[in-house]
């Protein structure tokens, strides 16, 4: 049974039959990446794409790899040496690109929207890696993933994201996700930093960490932008540790079970002490292996669609 | 029957047969980008460098592209990570990236006449991918390509070159190619952007747009360098677009056949209006595509001589 | 038999049994580069990721080349992308790459002791491809290689470095090499550039250039860092030049086989006059011919233990 959709743009909407698909076909591609041969030849003869507008390492080489492992073949575009530099409109250039007859094209963007905007002009089929504030939704199936494998489900989960909600895309994916997948979803920051509609999404607020370890099976913690908000969103990064650093010592009065996730990269000493970060009770690096797999399945089943 | 050279350094002096024995095999690659399988095993194992001195998108994607769908190994070498800073000589930067044991060299570069040079301090093949002002021979072939697929000939057809035909090496290997296939050739443009051995080529000179779209089947719309030359070579962009810019109401004017090509990337209201770029006279994504399909007939036809 | 580590971090206490088994599996892919196919499937299905925190043209461009002819998966990872930008710390950004199950790292960085470092905190194995002026060890290797094609043995062959030795990861790695391939070494340059410690690695110092020649069967030049060091350790170019430039007056006032090494990029007129960079005497571009060779052996050496 194939996915509904022939993109991934973001998870809001999704259905759980087709989240759980991607879950299962991932547990697969987790087996592969545990052999000495971890490579497929699945999308042989597919070209995939990807159209990174925005920096990033991890995220870029997380697909980059996922695609070669299907023995796909990649094309790797970033801003710096685009044609949009020329005066060329974003559409003209995704255009061009895609009359090459390309397949798929993972797309990460500055602005919320564009992956939609590219299944209006392409016939590739689009992965969103991220859009502004908007979604990130590999990242919410690789999130949705580790916690699946340390608690063998979802359902009736307490997950707890915490951070800067108001400028994340990775908050947004994990709660439309965790949601449709009937884990119980909250949210804990200072109050600058969590929008205010976000209840309407069916989503607990709380204002102190200690509450969220107290009330939560999962905390997924949020990255901080040093650049942008030390001194705008609260007053300084020891101020933010203060208040909602996750250290050893706070998870220990609580005497109990609780998995840490980051999506990386780690602020030591802001949002998780170093302790936490290299501690018993985070699944980071779990995540980035799982995040391989997440990507091998969705470009999978995306791939093989019959269009 | 082999080409009689084994490099592509521009369509000058290329003769009849050999641009027909590529324009021929690339309809058998252009198929192949119609199949969901669009890789063939022909260049496995050899390795192709693409050594780009100047920025490029959509040029370096399109060979890129050709290379691993002919699956081929491919390196990327930009100026960004060049030893040439480090007050390598040009020629040795290219015969210590030759001592590697490359198939193929993929240049291009601000100079015209490097790549003629290359052929004389490397073994491989070597193919021009943009050389200054001079030519840009797989450009000059797809835009053939892309001609003949439309009216199944170029013997007898009437094409104008339209712009900035001084600093072009898109309108040099045009001339160059289109006159060898027999079609019949002008220019139109600003007499600032006109050069005055021109008409030593074989080529008219036409100074009116409307006299061009009257007088001819295709127009060949380059690219205007904006950066260079409003205020010096023409007075605004604005004037530009009158005097020459292409427009519905010009096409219609004389209820006739005409069709549009333009190298990319678009300046939208200068060469082109945009109701125009995207209209039904232009096959300006037609030429993206094809432009994949003489690449790998280019790659196929030359790494395939004995040497 | 395999080699004694599961990892290439210098020529520093290699055993000579290990090195001899690099130089004679890197003359099976030597012969392989001479092949039109140049590809073997050794290392299909592994990934190996070149992490660069230095710039390099030719040693990644090596490094890449002999990695996708052993089949490889590669991917590129320089700092111009690097999260390190956003504060994450060097051990995390690598604790993540390896998260993605990757097999093989290729590291270059501007501190000494990194690739040491890296075996601490991964399981993949790893290639120092130059660490601050530590050890560049495939440089070491490929020149032993190239000097043993040449005179069919290394012990009892006498090998000065000449030039910067202080500063050069290319001299050190040359000097354990050799004497544990019994070859005699010695050193020639300016007293500011030859550390005191270096006789106590069993090194001769020698400082005239014409006594270096003359007692030498082979001169492994030295690259001098122009931006660093004229006006510091010595006082111009020109000056280095009359002192300890390679000329072919030199060379023939001796009359003799003597054989130039240079890992290049050259500096004409400084280190190398042109004369002898082009001339009977060097063998730099099969140096470099041979560094793919190396690599390839390296890469497949390590690649193929069992862990």
């Amino acid at each position: 049974m194939p996915l509904t959709s022939r993109h991934l743009l973001g998870l809001q909407g999704v259905p759980r039959e087709d989240i759980q698909l991607i879950l299962d076909t991932a547990v697969t591609f987790r087996e592969v990446l545990e052999r000495p041969i971890k490579k497929v030849p699945t999308l042989q003869g597919k070209t995939v794409v990807n159209l990174f507008f925005e920096n990033s390492t991890r995220t870029r080489i997380s697909f980059e790899l996922a695609q070669k492992r299907l023995s796909a073949d990649t094309i790797n575009f970033s801003t710096s040496t685009s044609s949009t530099k020329k005066g060329e409109t974003f559409k003209d250039t995704v255009k061009n690109i895609e009359a090459m007859k390309v397949d798929m094209i993972v797309v990460r963007h500055a602005s919320a929207g564009v992956p939609q905007f590219l299944t209006k002009i392409s016939n590739a089929n689009i992965i969103n890696a991220g859009d502004g504030a908007h979604e990130h939704p590999t990242q919410g199936l690789l999130d949705m993933y580790s916690i699946r494998e340390k608690f063998d489900k979802l359902e009736g989960l307490k997950v707890c994201i915490v951070g800067d909600i108001a400028h994340s895309r990775v908050a947004l994916s994990n709660i439309f996700g965790l949601i449709t997948m009937g884990a119980k979803v909250s949210v804990c920051g200072p109050s600058t930093l969590i929008p205010r509609y976000i209840e309407t999404l069916g989503v607990k607020v709380i204002h102190s960490i200690e509450q969220a370890i107290a009330e939560n099976d999962v905390l997924n913690v949020l990255r901080i932008q040093l650049e942008r908000q030390a001194g705008a969103s609260f007053p300084t990064l020891r101020e933010y540790h203060n208040y909602f650093g996750i250290t050893t010592e706070r998870l220990e009065k609580f005497n109990k079970d609780i998995v840490i996730l980051h999506p990386g990269p780690i602020n030591r000493g802001v949002e998780l002490s170093s302790e936490v970060a290299d501690g018993p009770y985070q699944i980071i690096l779990n995540q980035v292996t799982n995040g391989v797999a997440i990507r091998m399945a969705v470009l999978y089943l995306l791939g093989t669609i019959t269009r």
